[in-house]
């Protein structure tokens, strides 16, 4: 049985207690934070612990799992120097090289948007993972294996790449789909119809590439549709976003 | 048993004639187009008619569905004037007054992204219809239930506005896709990772509201993550879009 701490309060430190503490062959002991108020929601999940008065308990873990922001990791992982145990960050872009100083250290970074309303498939998610010694990637992937989670062997580079690829298109996308719910909305139509069509824009970008999938107006030069398109737009933001995509898309194509 | 005659010869043509060819009710008479070499690809559906020759053949069928390019609907209408068939395009941004001097009209705009390559389910597309007469609005429904697809009865003006939601976030979303995919190249890492994290991002975004499912370091204000982020995209193009989308992210969850 694979003893494990978590700190943080955050979302994936919300989502990573709660899968560790249903799974099979993991005894999740603690999750210390600070701030107490939300640190009360984990309490279903294992004992709590102040992190400022009580840390040295999680010591004992056979792994320390670090989802603090990423500001915070440094400062965290020196908190845990006396520790015998596997010291592991959860964030995509920062190096493994931040937790240096702990004898034994590693990454394990779940390639996916956590937020506290939505329950997650582990079995679909990838984690990315990376260790300083051989044996504690072994342990890594045991963590994986016991959320029915994929894992992929990626060095703080690589991950770091897919990171922003991440960000890229995770954050940017769902900017996208807030302006398209709002120009629904400022005519009354349902945004929900729109559903249908991003599922099959995200399949087919994955099943036959993004690049083999371009179409519309900007893509075809359609200039009066365009023209037309950008006419209808209210809002200076979405008219602005609207130019740049366009023409991103016709100067990608012309390439 | 509904007669119906299909005009023109790409995506959507080819996708509603494969699939009213093998609807239950339907009966699809003939496929008219100009591009003799792409009609042939239509041989295996029904009949084939060189539309410059031979169009009047269509004139019996009980519905004639018009789906070229948005420029060359009028010219089409026009040379089915003599017929008693509702004629029907399949245009999102065009309204259906285009068609005024056919007696009896109609739009049927299936809302979704056509590639030849891909196959389509029906029963996920939401088919948004329209017609001038009252009980050819009946002939439209039929024309979806075939299909076992979802109707929707919404005006010229609505419809107009749902196309400009579904090109603002399937044109962009793709193309934002497309740089995602290119970042992964420049770093040799799998782009197929970021599929999970991009289903989760588009049922989210449907489920509990984009507007709601914002995270990242626009979001957060995190100006080092992203200064660390910019300077590590290549080109100036990814450097744009990335400063355009981050600032309109913070504009909107500044308002």
């Amino acid at each position: 049985m694979l003893k494990l701490s978590i700190i943080g309060t955050g979302n994936v430190a919300f989502h990573l207690a709660r899968a560790f503490s249903a799974a099979q062959g993991v005894n999740l002991q603690f999750v210390a934070g600070r701030d107490l108020e939300k640190l009360k929601t984990f309490e279903e999940f294992s004992a709590t612990l102040n992190l400022n008065k009580e840390l040295e308990k999680t010591f004992y873990s056979d792994v320390i799992l670090i989802a603090v922001s990423d500001a915070s990791i440094a400062a965290v992982s020196q908190q845990l120097m006396e520790s015998k145990a596997l010291i592991v960050h959860t964030s995509g872009s920062t190096a493994i090289q931040i937790l240096d100083q702990n004898k034994r250290c590693g990454v394990l970074y779940p390639l996916q948007s956590f937020s506290k309303e939505k329950e997650l498939v582990y079995k679909e998610i990838p984690f990315l993972i990376e260790a300083k010694l051989q044996d504690d990637l072994g342990v890594l992937k045991l963590l994986t294996e016991s959320l029915s989670a994929n894992y992929f062997t990626v060095n703080s580079k690589d991950r770091a790449a897919l990171h922003l690829a991440a960000v890229f298109s995770n954050n940017f996308t769902n900017h996208i789909l807030t302006e398209a719910k709002q120009l629904c909305n400022d005519h009354n139509v349902s945004f929900e119809l729109l559903k249908p069509l991003m599922l099959e824009t995200v399949q087919k970008a994955f099943s036959i590439g993004p690049e083999n999938s371009q179409t519309g107006p900007a893509k075809r030069k359609d200039t009066p549709t365009i023209n037309k398109q950008l006419s209808a737009l209210k809002s200076a933001e979405q008219k602005q976003l609207y130019t740049l995509l366009t023409q991103a898309i016709q100067n990608y194509y012309e390439r």
